[in-house]
């Protein structure tokens, strides 16, 4: 059986748990760093991690340290709306890109965190911290509150419940207030986040349907805070956004709808 | 302990074994499905996939059946040389398609297969079996013989031990005759297979070095027998290799090694 000594903790958990141990800052470890990121003993964590060697989920690196098999990378592949959903996107975030020579991130909702499916970056735009397969928060983001507002009335109250992350003196942490900016966002198709995750970062942000109406993905721009007018920007991110959602078989007249429930 | 009352079966193994059970013409399995690829009994089946599930490994659908988690392709993104990889290939892949209008792929050794990181498609083109984080066998793709000739001597001697599978009537099956390709294509630094793997598919490719000269990478083009002139694409191909290559650190002096080994 897979039950341990420890209560809760099934071998399937303690392996997920070192696996997701590897994150984009720290994408290769040692045994130490993830017995030490488990809490698990060095042996069991030793034991452990030479068996997904083995399966080729992790690969051991000449320096002893370990990194993310490709055979993962690989099985990745084959999340639903991830690759195809990037084919899909490329053209209209690469045309987005020419027509307006700034970043464009594609993202989804995963867990109450938003990842960066695609990005195009503009070398001399705004510095960024997200990267494909990275993190952006949910509340304090374009893509994330986009995301947010479609993502039913649970998870906004389970979001919102929590303590607000403060990123910058403009990040928005009233739950109030951000419940609304949420219903405008379902309103209007769009977000628009001035300087709330990084300084000077302004995005600008619009909803991707798939041909059920659901709110599949969010699509934006980011810029440096007062290098284009915002509301500049919007009809091309707005147009880009039905663009691709079209691609994904949305028309006009399917009602839009949250990405999970009814 | 993971040990299971099945000898040489750890959980770890089965957890693998379920995860890898998923592949491009089956990214979504029943329970029943998964029970029967790993050969597990369904009580034991379901227990595990229920835990992959509690871990973001792997969604269930409304329908019921199971396909991978975003938090894997998140955590797939980790391996080395994938993004990075595929981020840094993509303007010279480009560059390649826009002067070609043909198949241009990127594909990297895991096992004893090749794995195509990305690949830009011609619509018009020859029609192809390989997606991104599909797999080419070795020994008749283009890509595949540029990296086994760089696999070191082991994997040739491992890979040409066996009895190679015949795909076409052109396949080569003659280990005597494919180890002098591989040596040639060391020499040379490109491979042309001409309908090895599909009827009517030439495939010119050639190796892509790192900052140390190992052969990290292969890139191709695909095209129609007969459409163009194989040796009239090479040049382009070869340009396209070295300055991608020149991309990850290489310059010509820097001994061109095997990919593993010294």
């Amino acid at each position: 059986m897979s039950r341990t000594s420890e209560p809760g903790r099934t071998v399937s958990s303690r392996l997920m748990e070192l696996l997701f141990s590897f994150a984009p800052d720290s994408p290769d470890l040692s045994l130490a760093d993830l017995a030490r990121r488990t809490g698990l003993p060095h042996s069991t964590a030793r034991r452990l991690v030479l068996e997904l060697v083995d399966a080729g989920a992790l690969d051991q690196r000449p320096d002893g340290r370990f990194s993310v098999g490709l055979r993962l990378w690989q099985l990745g592949t084959l999340a639903p709306l991830t690759e195809s959903l990037r084919t899909m996107a490329k053209p209209f975030m690469e045309d987005l890109y020419t027509a307006l020579d700034q970043h464009v991130q594609l993202a989804v909702l995963e867990g109450q965190e938003a990842v960066i499916l695609e990005r195009l970056s503009a070398p001399h735009a705004v510095g960024l911290v997200s990267q494909v397969g990275g993190r952006l928060p949910l509340h304090c983001s374009g893509v994330g509150k986009v995301l947010l507002s479609h993502a039913g009335r649970q998870m906004i109250d389970d979001v919102l419940s929590r303590k607000l992350r403060r990123h910058t003196d403009n990040t928005v942490t009233d739950a109030q207030l951000l419940r609304r900016q949420l219903e405008e966002s379902r309103r209007t198709g769009f977000a628009l986040v001035r300087g709330e995750l990084t300084d000077g970062a302004d995005s600008i942000a619009t909803r991707i349907m798939n041909h059920e109406g659901r709110v599949v993905a969010a699509l934006s721009v980011v810029v440096r805070a007062g290098s284009v007018q915002p509301h500049g920007v919007l009809p091309s991110v707005i147009t880009s956004g039905l663009g691709l959602s079209r691609r994904l078989g949305w028309r006009p007249g399917v009602p839009i709808r949250d990405s999970s429930g009814s």
